[in-house]
């Protein structure tokens, strides 16, 4: 199978507006007015982020749902996406899973495909997926609002992802193995969450590489001290049972958003929640200084034998 | 060295505006005042795009280049791009020679980086790119424009990349190696060119494949049959020589701009060509019908060996 002959069959059926049915070079785009254009992009390669024996349609959800997340973490509406993809061969099984797997979040998203490229490699199958939204003008969240005083929030639950990428290594049982596979197999990026807080967040971000690691990154940007109470992190009772912190604060693959909100704007966050239909755990506070704190039931620092996810040195 | 340090020292000092040092999820982007945004992606991996020999700053102008080209195809003005790296391993210094080529052709082309994401891989070097740029409204080129009647023209010479490849692989030597490998390694977008062809072009693009597929393309697009005179192709006295008629019409890697032109505005070439400091040849017309017919000097059609590069089953 030739390279046009390929996006004929299975990519032109998945472009949208301003795409040209993937017949031109480009696509075309333009912000709603009042608008403006939020542009993302990750890579997901396998072995590294998903698993070599991971089917199609699941490989191509986890790599168009980790850029989702980021834009849900800017508080923007997505509106299609680019897909680069590095095959090691043209397999017609293969493409139809994964582009069958790309309509089905296309719909659950309302989003299209807006163009890419799709090469061979003699390398792992790689995607570098390109996500664009747009926000109301002024109105993207941040990583870097954050001030002394606000008070620390996550959505969903903690770790559950970690736990499924060990169940599917067989490193791993328990009584709730399904759930927690289904949650590192299919990230949930929280788009009406991020949207609802645009103008109540003063800083937001996804949690991809772990809490700690991630909170981090948050404290750095927003030049503060972000302390978590152990105690307070939202945590499913069977991962809770076996007691597994890092799981918990450096697991990776959470994709839930890490938010922090004026006290004064606290009061907000049940309506917000119960419209996104997500719980919202208030797990900390922002002080003055540098650096993540997670502090146990008996007022000490956490230790964590690792600090999250680091792309190099790291496979699953 | 970890993904956060990397992408501090090597990628942070090319960031541009909306791109918040990279330190955010996403970068912010807003066409300017009436105009439309343009997307494309080109991937390039190692073995495949460009040669595991080939220093860094080259390979980076190339990713770089080739995505531009495609803007240039469209008459777009580039504002920046997102950079999907692919490492085999972190190595300093082909990151200090991978980004000292992309601060070099950003001030060429005046871009900045807008985000991106840097993974390590298990196979080649790849590197996936999204390039975007503008177009006033309702003024992007297409390649679906073409008419009966309409000229063909293309920019430069053909084919100089396609032997400069077989220097560089010790398959053939010339009086003019240098110049030859120059056009393969360092594709030149036609950017001002494409610009100028807003408005005076019916349709228009890059030509990465050869000049026979992509008028195929072309063709296809439009509805219509491309006629071209051999005997008029624009092609270096040292290639000429060579009557490599392979490398000229199939070689790949032009990236030269192929259009077609309504005959009353052929006359405002003139001003064109001079403007964009580039060549401009007429080719051949625009017929009614389909395909691509390439004329010898008897009047016969040209027989090609092969039709263009192809993605699959063919690397370098």
């Amino acid at each position: 199978m030739q390279e046009f002959e390929l996006i004929r069959k299975y990519f032109r059926p998945l472009a949208g507006p301003g795409a040209f049915g993937l017949g031109d070079d480009a696509a075309l785009l333009k912000p709603p007015a009042g608008c403006e254009l939020v542009v993302t992009k990750d890579v997901v390669v396998e072995g590294v982020h998903f698993r070599a024996e991971e089917v199609a349609a699941n490989v191509a959800k986890k790599a168009l749902r980790v850029n989702l997340s980021d834009l849900a973490a800017k508080g923007a509406q997505p509106i299609g996406y680019l897909l680069g993809l590095m095959l090691p061969r043209a397999d017609d099984a293969w493409l139809s899973g994964f582009t069958q797997g790309l309509r089905e979040d296309q719909k659950t998203y309302g989003i299209t495909l807006l163009g890419g490229d799709t090469v061979q490699t003699l390398g792992p199958l790689t995607i570098s997926l390109t996500a664009i939204g747009y926000v109301t003008e002024g109105n993207m969240l941040r990583r870097n609002g954050a001030q002394a005083g606000d008070v620390v929030m996550v959505s969903g639950m903690l770790g559950d992802a970690a736990i499924g990428l060990q169940v599917l290594q067989g490193k791993r049982q328990t009584a709730d193995d399904a759930y927690f596979v289904d949650r590192y197999r299919h990230p949930q990026p929280r788009l009406a969450l991020g949207q609802a807080l645009r103008g109540v967040a003063s800083a937001c971000m996804d949690i991809s590489d772990g809490l700690a690691q991630d909170a981090g990154h948050l404290a750095t940007q927003s030049g503060v001290a972000i302390w978590i109470d152990q105690a307070r992190l939202p945590v499913h009772p069977a991962l809770r049972a076996l007691q597994n912190w890092d799981a918990i604060c450096a697991g990776g693959d959470d994709y839930e958003l890490l938010f922090t909100v004026p006290a004064e704007k606290e009061k907000l966050l049940t309506h917000i929640a119960e419209n996104a239909k997500i719980m919202l755990t208030k797990i900390g506070v922002v002080e003055k200084g540098e650096g993540v704190k997670i502090i146990d039931g008996d007022g000490n620092l956490l230790n964590l034998s690792k600090c999250g996810w680091q792309h190099f040195g790291h496979t699953n």
